[in-house]
């Protein structure tokens, strides 16, 4: 995952701090890496290794000045986490200079990249961003931006939504299927585009819309052009964005993500809830799903697990002797609230299934009499080629065994998941308009060795 | 604020890592400085800036080995943040080496270290704990341990949870009023105490018990001596570790936090609630206060503002142009939650009431038809002297006018604070064993210009 | 300007360090930058901005094992040094990972670029350095490594001495008019090639031989073959190489550097040596010119002028009211051995003339009677287009005027320069062996607006 | 050994970068540690590890206004380099903050910790300075400055040039035998004072004059005093100062640093000359001893050897394997002018021998027909005590055996000191103004163990 931000600003010494503070509310979209490209003149990017706040200090910041900027925070999705793969991408071609931030993941990147290879071209990095920027300049030669975009849009299998610095024009695109969430918002000094709407609350902008798949905005000489480039017969929003990834606050494609965790919680309650003295929230994932199920089956909502607010990425971990510590020292029980009670644990999914069993572990020797395990999606089976990474089929506990096998590996009372028809009318879209590929295990494009339900598109131009 | 941790471990090698961890469970207390200090052959100290995990890298912690160790989190109370004065001090001197790590802040700090400067003693910093270690030193001089806390207690005016070494001792001590928490864990490799029981969690250690008010833990040798040095007439436990500072998931001296905050909020509504739509919480000081007030009250609770979870030290300031968003940056709300609805926020205190009238505003704006404000606390009218950092009296909101006008300043609806009598029962301890003086006026010791409850305790040795 | 290093080592471990110190002995030439790739199962690259001792830490290097490795120092030639441009820079492509560090300069860069633009290809910086590596890429995907570089020769134009992994491939290759240096040496564990002979020597290897102009030295599973790519009617061995850039220590195509210099001395004197009391270097650059000048003239060798030895990049710039300090900052008089004496200054060369100002005016305020400058090379009258930055020509103060011009500028008593006769004479090649351009203005390839003497090569393959 | 340095200037703006370029001036002194104290309102100091240029940068001098400050670079003298060391060492008590800066060591150190500590002082470093400052305050309590001064000189023993902060007073003072050197100088602005001359050159001073043993500078509302605190009966100057650790350019006490190496060069040529074909520096530290010695023998002046220009103090120590190259790294033969010759090599001195031995082996295998070895000082038989880092007598080669043993441990064909007449009289200052104890075992001040010369001075106040 990862998340993209793109600003216009008529006051060029304010654009950076713009992107700064965008990019602050989308942290929970990448803590691996974070970057800024500006153009003025030319394009200048500005990237590195950790947190926004620990890549921009004030001085670079200063040194960053344009009306037009984009940004990106980066995820790590493989092991390794390099420098080289940090973003926005600068790449240089006889059309000038591109810089791509991109949220998303090519599920034909390695055909693209061999036909590119064919063709004598070069790479500077291993990343699936590069290519898409390489196709782009190569269509810009020949084609118009719009006939360009159309022709990269025939080319790209997968979810990307990208913004992009071309030379001195802003460019924002979501995919046809609309895996990855954008929005834009206008103030008065210009407009910002972001993968989230909560960006834009914390800029205070109005009039903010979400850009539609297939719909890119293109902003050039401070005049603001949205067009239709592709038109699919089906779309493909990922249905874990409302689960998991996204801010709680954000609305994306007019469904606040708040209300679709709220419903998921209430819905799960309906669908299976037990009998139990209190719910608790397995934080910070579960909070707003375990309020919905507390509300609907009137079980007091009462927090069991505390968690240490300063868990973040550098941390050291355990030594040899200590190993068995590791979730404790991010999530400690309420002893008091759990001892001699029945206890409801809520989360929002559950994907290896081991912090689950180490959880309801801890809960049950605080003196628990009974955990049960309610989950606000229905069992993940299938992975993601989208962006989220999410393992191996093969890690995936549900996709080892029935309900029982999950149970007994997490060692709870009892466990429910919410049903895919009960999630699907949580978030309130069609089947035919959400990517459940990791649940159901078809596909919204074609992806080798599964099954697919290829909605194929058409070019607008 | 400040958190201290002492350990004794068998294994030489683990001691570091055990102190690391229990800091990390206690960053809450202070966020500004860590610091850890080792005995083995003499005594080292290694301190710096920042989170815990910032100042201790691997390869830090593994130069710190040997079995008695004392870690310090720190959080600055004053203005600049300094690098002398980071803890643990270490001073050497004709008994040898001892290096202390403070919780509180001494009433005669000026008398003590002018009586000090006037035998000719030179400081190296500006703390008050550079004077306990002065005084420890000058006491050991000529008397034993036991008698040098005796002659230490009769002098010190204030609260003051340390924990030290004195050379190859490890000594943990709580001041007679007991101020500021402190317990003790014991595992297969030895002893932890800490100053809140999370951290004893955190380690998996049984057979926890509270150091109480008066009371030295004294490790030598592996042998392990509790001392009561003092008794005093009444206790001063300082009620706002239970109302905002200490972690939910700790036992202060047998009261678990999060069941005194619980209470409040179920309190609070017996004595003020409104009818409403939904009970938000002020995230994140104002949630289990919240969770209780709708548990009481039977108004659904609703998270009306999302928190960005990474909000930290390390943050750029707005630039002028933005510098009204700052409360936007840390907090955003959820629309849905609140356009239409009766909202009811519930925070755990109102300090200056700047922060409060923002968010009753943002809420407001957000569409809300009425925004009550409910605190789990009584008014603060007077400062802190043992710690906590709470500015001047004239910085203190409701010191400077009534109910009403501290509503209008933060322009709710309507506003209504927990009542002295309600936060003590919610506490569970009666007026004698709370310090109560920032809501009462009344301090358990003497304060020049300030009214005083003045319990002298009797030394027993 | 730039220092390259290839390594080839049975001991993988030992690897790193062998670059590491071979780049350490190469410092003088690049002071910008450092990097080093490595190849071992694919290619890695390391590299960052600051000295060899600052960009690799122990920790970094043992992460870089592998038996093939290259290093690249790189001197900043352009105003702001960027971090983009450090090198060996990594292109992946068809063939795989070419990892190239160049030293010199190409001529037809803008026209190269322009082609390869025109026909899609993409770049992610602005350096030659990626040039020769897409066009090397390209070559290899039809050709084999001969071919490829032959097809490479016919294209670049300018200065190239190149050091590159072509996967598991070392490849080193001088161009064919030899504008840099590059040497090789053998050792118990495998070959290092490196820009001077002074990283041989402190690796103590035997064996060495300089690499000629043309030739390229591939070393393949540990095979190490000697090819001659291109022959060349006529050389073009930079002679500032011997004037000031190599270290004195290093032998250059069997010359060493440090007769070569003396000789100058020698050579300067017998033209045009001047009564005097003393003789002092401008240090360090003019150092062996003085003592070659001193025996020949029989005028005592005495040092005037103290050079503070941490002079380095990190100085913060004097402040306004300081600005004229800057010498001052840099070099200081020894008062003693100028006061009352009659001076005879001895540099390497003048380039703008700025400094020399400075240096004459400092030692005339310590009380020389006459301060005497001579300067062991000829009037710099053009700039370099082959690495070494030597700015504009309206910078160049002897491309402005006359000796009498620059006397007066500089406030020199008297001036001389070595003859251009006498210059190849100390340097003992022939003047079709030297590249003479910044002293005649006639350069050994086309240079667009420039006069050429343009030396065509011939290839064999 | 360390550098001091103390600035007066009206322009409080300037103060930080006059002691910037003046500690830049003294690097040499120290590499370990570099800070300042500056008052303004109150004494802050900022202080770290590493050269000037890398502790202090642009924005931390800029938070260091005022009108006064000192300056200290500091050289590890023992092995273990703590930053609790770096100084100036700032401590507070009834008088006030005082901030000290010293180059020195005391002899009686244990003792006057011992009997502070008796008085129940308490200490926060390890460091004889602040023994100094503590005893300078305890004086300050009941005395005046001169009387505190005299008061002081007569409980230290060993050497200390201090420079110092008492609140707004800037002093400086010099111990009443003088073993380090210390000046002053005006400008426009105000007054410098520092270790040695070089760093007034460097700030273009005129009106240097040195402080002599046993003077007190005073600097206060602007008004200087120099106050005559001591006079002892005879001076003991360190002549390793001229031998080898000042700067050649300094004026010490009326000796140009230059000159009197010059001389010892002349000196030992005269003494002890061998024919031989090249005279050559073991660079930098024999360089201008050998030019005196090749003016006076008439033996060609050629550098044999070339020395890394980037050796500092962050090298990565070789690997096992390549261990024997460490002085190869450092230092490189010119084969050139090496190979069939004799050669004379000429050092200021030999400690230990390890360093000799090996650069006779390089030059030997260089094609060396002989290596003569001349040394510009007498053999160094006993340690020191005052400041200079010599390792204990059974490391210094000189106190194991011979003239013959030393020959035969470096590998030398022939041997020569020059005598301590010779040097004597290179110097210019008689027997009883210098500390020649390293070199007679004869210590001017008492020192338990060994043979004293003890000179007690006349205090005058």
């Amino acid at each position: 995952m990862c998340g993209v931000v793109g600003v216009y600003c008529e006051d060029r010494e304010l654009t950076p701090t713009l992107v700064y503070y965008a990019l602050y509310a989308l942290q929970h979209r990448g803590q691996e890496s974070a970057g800024i490209a500006v153009y003025s003149d030319g394009v200048r990017v500005y990237k590195g290794m950790g947190l926004v706040t620990e890549v921009f200090r004030e001085n670079v910041l200063s040194k960053l000045k344009g009306k037009i900027a984009i940004g990106h925070v980066r995820y790590s999705t493989t092991g390794e986490s390099k420098s080289e793969n940090a973003q926005p991408i600068l790449v240089r071609s006889k059309v000038g200079e591109i810089a791509i931030g991109h949220n998303g993941n090519l599920v034909n990147y390695s055909q693209l990249r061999e036909i590119l290879e064919n063709e004598g071209k070069v790479f500077a990095t291993t990343s699936d961003t590069e290519v898409i920027a390489q196709l782009l300049s190569n269509f810009l030669m020949k084609h118009d931006l719009y006939e360009s975009l159309s022709l990269l849009t025939e080319k790209l299998l997968g979810s990307y939504t990208i913004t992009a610095l071309i030379n001195d024009t802003l460019l924002a695109y979501r995919d046809p299927l609309g895996f990855r969430p954008l929005c834009i918002g206008e103030g008065d000094f210009g407009y910002v585009i972001a993968s989230e709407s909560c960006a834009l609350d914390t800029l205070e902008l109005n009039k903010i819309r979400d850009i539609k798949p297939g719909e890119a905005v293109i902003i050039r000489n401070g005049d603001l052009e949205v067009v239709r480039i592709a038109r699919a017969k089906r779309c493909a929003r990922c249905v874990f964005e409302y689960i998991y990834f996204a801010r709680p606050d954000s609305v994306i494609d007019g469904v606040t993500v708040y209300e679709a965790r709220y419903k998921m919680g209430r819905n799960l309650a309906r669908e299976s809830a037990v009998e139990c003295d209190i719910v608790s929230p397995v934080p910070d994932s579960g909070t707003t799903c375990a309020i919905g199920y507390s509300a609907e089956s009137k079980i007091p909502y009462i927090e069991a697990l505390i968690k240490n607010r300063y868990v973040g990425r550098t941390f050291i971990m355990p030594e040899q002797r200590l190993r068995e510590l590791s979730v404790r020292i991010k999530m400690n029980v309420v002893k008091k609230n759990i001892e001699g009670k029945r206890v409801t644990l809520v989360d929002d999914s559950i994907v290896r299934g081991t912090t689950s069993r180490k959880i309801v572990e801890i809960v049950r020797s605080a003196g628990a009499k009974e955990v049960h395990f309610r989950v606000g999606s229905p069992p993940i089976i299938s992975p993601c080629y989208f962006g989220i990474d999410m393992s191996t089929r093969e890690e995936l506990i549900a996709s080892c065994g029935d309900l029982e096998y999950v149970r007994r590996a997490i060692s709870a009372d009892t466990l429910a998941y919410l049903s895919l028809k009960g999630l699907i009318k949580s978030v309130g879209f069609g089947e035919d308009e959400l990517c459940l590929a990791c649940l159901t295990g078809i596909y919204p494009v074609c992806v080798p060795g599964e099954l697919c339900d290829n909605a194929k598109y058409e070019l607008n131009y």
